[in-house]
């Protein structure tokens, strides 16, 4: 058997290093799609890093900004300084870039907005082969603007002072950009993908390779009105109880209990849940039953248990007993580690991955009902769990976890249901 | 448990008909990108039809046609008659669009070069409330164009014509359309995707239902120069020799002579595989085994074989006696019918549906070695097979099926290894 983890396409077997360079103004969500396509392609096996010129500038150039007169293009002392910057962090991202083994995507997070600055950029890459693509975000809705720049407020920049100064000089300092703002056009060639107006409307251009490809479709499927998850684990199974993995048990009277109190609790939560997901294993199937009364259920074999192989229906001590050498290699890398006939958790992601996708794009409120290994895979993704961690994260019975979009991120509570 | 075979998505539950309005000069592959979302929407479980208006003409209007002058948007008769005849197609598409249950995607497969044109259309579309979508090919490659040309000397309109002659009339054909021809612009404010020199530009705009983006999506898929692909099943396994289903048997000794054979036949056959496919069960990964030595082999575990549920590693005739009810519901309807806790051939296709679409994408070489149930779903949709004939497709054991892209389908040839 060939454990194959890293595979996931049949293209682009000489094409798996991407540098993807934001292009736009201030506020336009770069660092929000950015911080998404690194969540996401780390997720699913590349070694991903965003690259952020603003935190570079505020960690080494403290002292040099004072206001927005920094960002204004006549000031060339100013000028001279952010070009040297946005060089020598693209540097660090080439650096790292060629230094990382296996598939990468590195991700240059700043403004970007001269032909002149990326024709800079573009040599840079080029000369050292590597692939890049630009992505543009173009937004003229003011609403999601103001919204963005709110949380600019947060950042270091202005964290001391007056509100409504700050907001004042992140005007200017926007003006400033806006007067020398040049949006991608075709003259330069490059492969790139323009946002325009979040999410509704795409220029995409010169695709050529399946990396890139991935990159745009994933960037399609990103919602800024994202959607709100329950995900839980089905109720107690006899299984839990023999303490045996995989098979097919039915639930215990304690099981049935939780199906009821999930129903109730989610029911008062107030929440209009549009659709339940369940496996298409009888314990998650009964625990979804009260729900059939008021909901839409649906059944996916993709959201079934990890495939324990030649070990399903064993304990782990039993397996331990029976394959000392299963159970070593799954406690040395219990991520990659594949059950004979089986499946790794790494396997998990790769048959949930589209799922994770129709997640992305739905402002539905939807409740998972699954197993540990996908809801591990599932809440390390929100969370941004580490990779390796994620097949360790702590995901008992009858605790129902609460996905709410929050920043760039997603908050997680979780609540036991007694 | 709930059979729900007709679900495909989270999103857009009440968006489930759409009409596709091409848009484009001739000989910009409407037609083909038109017959792929057909078959492929076809495939994974809607209603799909082509309307194409040239078909209609050839048809109703034999007499009206004799060169390029019918074209001409100064020749008033035929130009009437030309929009007279768009119209009732458009009649009939909204015809069976509003009698078709479930859900739909009707082709609108003309030129449509026009705004005035355009605007008919979509003032008939709205007041019955249809959802649509325009996609407009551009296309400015010279090859591309020319090999086009040669496919329209095939159809009705030049079959009984001199070549060079026919060449002649329908480049002043394709001039008297550019005279006239307008890009969709922002103007329109319709939601449009118009792909860009064959694939590897698009602008997709106002994309605001879940429908349009799958369609969007699988437009981005499509690859003119597609992959050449190489399915069989397994090598004869234990199992098939005690005719039982499911299962995880190894192969027989005739199994893994086919498995020699196989590789022998491909190796001989010239064709360089880039990359071999099994499922992740015993039975074809054995068959893959010779393969190990010169290809990269992939185990994916949605290739695995039907899930029989209950019925797992029984015979048909014991299903028959223990579950007569099962046997019965199976021969009604084969394609929707579900094992209990297992699967329908419906949810095989949902399960392949992103491997389809990789391999849409591709121009490699490639060989899958899978199971009955998946083999049928993978050549139903290569061949266009009509759905509910899928889960009787003839495909016996040690038969090795090869598909070349042929015009809008592709060709199937199989040969069974002796």
């Amino acid at each position: 058997m060939i454990n194959e983890p890293e595979y996931v396409s049949i293209m682009d077997k000489d094409h798996n290093k991407l540098v993807v360079i934001m292009v736009g103004l201030p506020a336009r969500g770069k660092s929000y799609i950015s911080n998404k396509i690194r969540r996401y392609f780390t997720w699913i096996g590349y070694n991903a890093k965003m690259f952020n010129v603003g935190n570079y500038r505020r960690k080494f150039f403290k002292n040099s900004f004072n206001d927005h007169k920094f960002f204004d293009s006549r000031n060339e002392d100013t000028r001279n300084l952010r070009e040297k910057l946005a060089i020598s962090v693209l540097d660090e991202l080439i650096e790292w870039t060629l230094n990382t083994s296996g598939r990468t995507i590195s991700i240059f997070d700043a403004t970007n907005t001269t032909k002149l600055r990326r024709k800079a950029l573009v040599d840079k890459l080029e000369k050292k082969c590597i692939n890049y693509l630009f992505l543009e975000s173009i937004c003229k809705k003011k609403d999601v603007i103001e919204k963005n720049l709110q949380m600019k407020l947060q950042n270091d920049d202005y964290k001391n002072m007056d509100v409504e100064k700050a907001i004042d000089d992140f005007r200017k300092r926007l003006q400033h950009y806006e007067k020398i703002y040049e949006t991608i056009d075709e003259e330069e060639c490059v492969s790139y993908m323009k946002i325009i107006d979040v999410q509704r409307s795409f220029n995409i251009s010169k695709i050529d390779t399946h990396l890139k490809f991935e990159v745009c479709n994933f960037v399609m499927n990103i919602n800024i009105n994202s959607g709100k998850f329950y995900v839980s684990r089905h109720g107690q199974s006899v299984d839990n109880v023999n303490k045996t993995i995989g098979g097919n048990s039915r639930l215990t009277v304690n099981g049935r209990g939780y199906s009821t109190k999930l129903f109730t609790h989610i029911h008062n939560c107030g929440d209009d849940i549009d659709v339940v997901f369940t496996s298409t294993l009888k314990r998650t199937i009964e625990t979804s039953k009260p729900f059939l009364k008021k909901y839409k259920v649906i059944n996916k074999k993709l959201l079934d248990e990890i495939d324990a192989g030649i070990c399903d229906g064993m304990s782990y001590k039993e397996i331990k007993l029976i394959y000392p050498e299963i159970s070593k290699k799954r406690e040395e890398d219990k991520l990659n580690f594949r059950y004979p006939y089986g499946e790794s958790y790494r396997d998990i992601i790769d048959r949930i991955k589209h799922f994770i996708l129709e997640l992305e794009r739905t402002d539905d409120t939807v409740l998972i009902i699954t197993h540990t290994a996908v809801l591990r895979c599932i809440l390390g993704y929100f969370v941004d769990e580490k990779l390796e961690d994620i097949p360790y994260m702590d995901v008992p019975l009858h605790k129902l976890f609460k996905l709410t979009p929050d920043k760039n991120k997603y908050k997680v509570t979780g609540v036991q249901l007694k």
